[in-house]
């Protein structure tokens, strides 16, 4: 299940303005108008991103009143970052290699 | 740039057969027909996988003889690892203002 979550995941994260929503979001809840602001983008346009990231369950969006009212569930993230932390021993074993190949370097 | 290699990074990974060839090349260089054996996938669907992944810059792919083998480039692996980082710190502080919460709780 995880897996299948890190598809949408990784998907919903492949676009600028989704992932500018995610870090707007991260400062606390937001309306779809507020959302939309910083992007020059209607209100329309800016729902349809929002929905791509509901669907990933990235984000929860209720309704307060007349607004929309959009909030971060940050767990999916969590999970795709532990999926690419395994690469981190990788870059270390790849620097640790090129260390030693230039110390073995004759002075 | 980074912003814009995020997105094709973020695209390339939101597939399962894509994160197991990055996995299965994590520990040396593949043919294509390595990587595309545990799929039981044809050598032309696994091709068009690797061609993905050629153009987000996460696999180098060049001709041995007749057979082409590929490498990993983990470079923009730890972009994206990074962009998710951000995130660590928020989990924390939820955490952290759970853990208060539960403190403060009456015993």
């Amino acid at each position: 299940m995880v897996e299948r979550n890190l598809d949408t995941t990784f998907m919903a994260l492949a676009d600028p303005t989704r992932r500018a929503m995610l870090v707007a979001l991260s400062t606390g809840e937001k309306s779809i108008g507020e959302l939309a602001a910083p992007h020059a983008m209607s209100f329309a346009g800016a729902s349809k991103h929002v929905g791509v990231l509901v669907r990933a369950g990235l984000v929860r969006r209720r309704k307060i009143g007349r607004q929309q009212v959009c909030t971060l569930e940050a767990t999916p993230l969590r999970d795709a970052e532990q999926w690419l932390r395994r690469w981190e021993g990788f870059w270390t074993d790849r620097l640790d290699a090129l260390e030693a190949a230039l110390k073995e370097k004759p002075q």
